[in-house]
């Protein structure tokens, strides 16, 4: 399969670089791949990352694109971009033709400008799954993963014992390729929550705060969230 | 130890009829014992409960009293009122003396006045353990119990397997005295995860949207947020 990758940091290269582990053609969508390129200092936000050109430097069969162009290569597309910006981001890549493409939504519309805690925009009454679904019917979107660290979500194994990953999503086909490639990542079939439709987005993105708080407590990301009592009773 | 529950829906029942167990002398709050009484329907939100005058006639030894009146008997306040109204309920409460006294508080700011899902409200930049705390300075607010449903409260072994109960609260001598009630509830030692101060009960309150979801999508609610690799690494 060739997955098109929006965005460049942390979650964007875990991704591409596990996809690419199991045989998949991958290529990065960026705004501006010179921009991007030329980069020397880490994020404003986030986990610090290196620049994106020494990742790149190490992947040389990766290509890096233009949004637009990244669109339109890629069968299955992925949004690792900042939550924040990521309409514009698919604004961008919508000259390369969305129609009928799954998007794999990982993204959390954490908003940093009034420091610690983030606070989530659109939350509650809302969220970025369904804001893009609404904002890109052609799109088949998917919201998983966004309630863990990039490490997990394609390595389950590094968190030791039974957790989850959850599905939203309108379209039952494209969450049957994302529960597909879920298992190719590693995660086991009963570790799957399909909440239901992209509506129920809200309740995974509303993990990340106390995601947040936890990882202040706990001092490390390798851990995850399990639904306790999920499996069907003996 | 002397209990004042405020609320009479299914929570404080439940979690009064825990203490009467535990030798605890327990009084439940409502606005006016009276209309409580007299009430034949069940709540129009939340589980459905048979009317509190068939429960009321199960548990003489438990007086039911305005608000003022149970604050100023209870040591241990436990907010188990709606959250949509708990500030209200304090407020009158308030009249009894509240201070220094620890409130637990376990209610969840759920707006059902729009339909189905309930919407949090305060949420995100904000919580209702955070606004109970900042209006009722002279209460020592300890947010806990809030992210399941009422049986798995005061009996963790209904959900089999490790699963968590939250603390957020600014003042360590109340948080030492809920965790004592938890382990008293059954709770494990290492099942408590103390977050921080009360500002971090915006979390547990946000797991709300999901809990809902799992609690369609599952068809019941013996289940409960367990967070895997929580516990110190071998």
């Amino acid at each position: 399969m060739r997955y098109a990758i929006l965005g460049t940091g942390i979650v964007g290269r875990t991704v591409a670089e596990r996809l690419l582990s199991l045989g998949h053609d991958v290529v990065i969508g960026t705004r501006d791949p010179a921009t991007t390129l030329s980069r020397t200092e880490p994020a404003a936000t986030g986990a610090p990352a290196a620049p994106y050109a020494e990742w790149q430097a190490r992947h040389p069969e990766v290509e890096l694109l233009p949004f637009a162009d990244a669109a339109r290569t890629g069968e299955v597309l992925v949004n690792a971009t900042g939550g924040r910006v990521s309409v514009d981001a698919l604004n961008a890549a919508d000259a390369g033709h969305l129609d009928g493409k799954v998007l794999i939504d990982i993204a959390n519309p954490l908003d940093f400008s009034q420091g610690w805690p983030p606070v989530l925009d659109p939350a509650n009454t809302d969220s970025l799954g369904e804001l893009i679904q609404r904002t890109f019917p052609q799109l088949r979107v998917v919201k998983t993963l966004n309630t863990m660290t990039a490490a997990v979500m394609v390595d389950p194994t590094r968190v030791a014992g039974d957790h989850n990953v959850f599905l939203s999503g309108d379209d039952e086909d494209a969450k049957k390729t994302v529960r597909e490639l879920l298992y190719s990542f590693g995660w086991p079939e009963a570790s799957v929550l399909d909440l239901g439709g992209i509506q129920t987005a809200r309740g995974p993105e509303m993990l990340l705060p106390i995601w947040l708080q936890l990882m202040g407590k706990l001092g490390h990301v390798d851990f995850n969230f399990h639904i306790q009592g999920a499996q069907p009773k003996a």
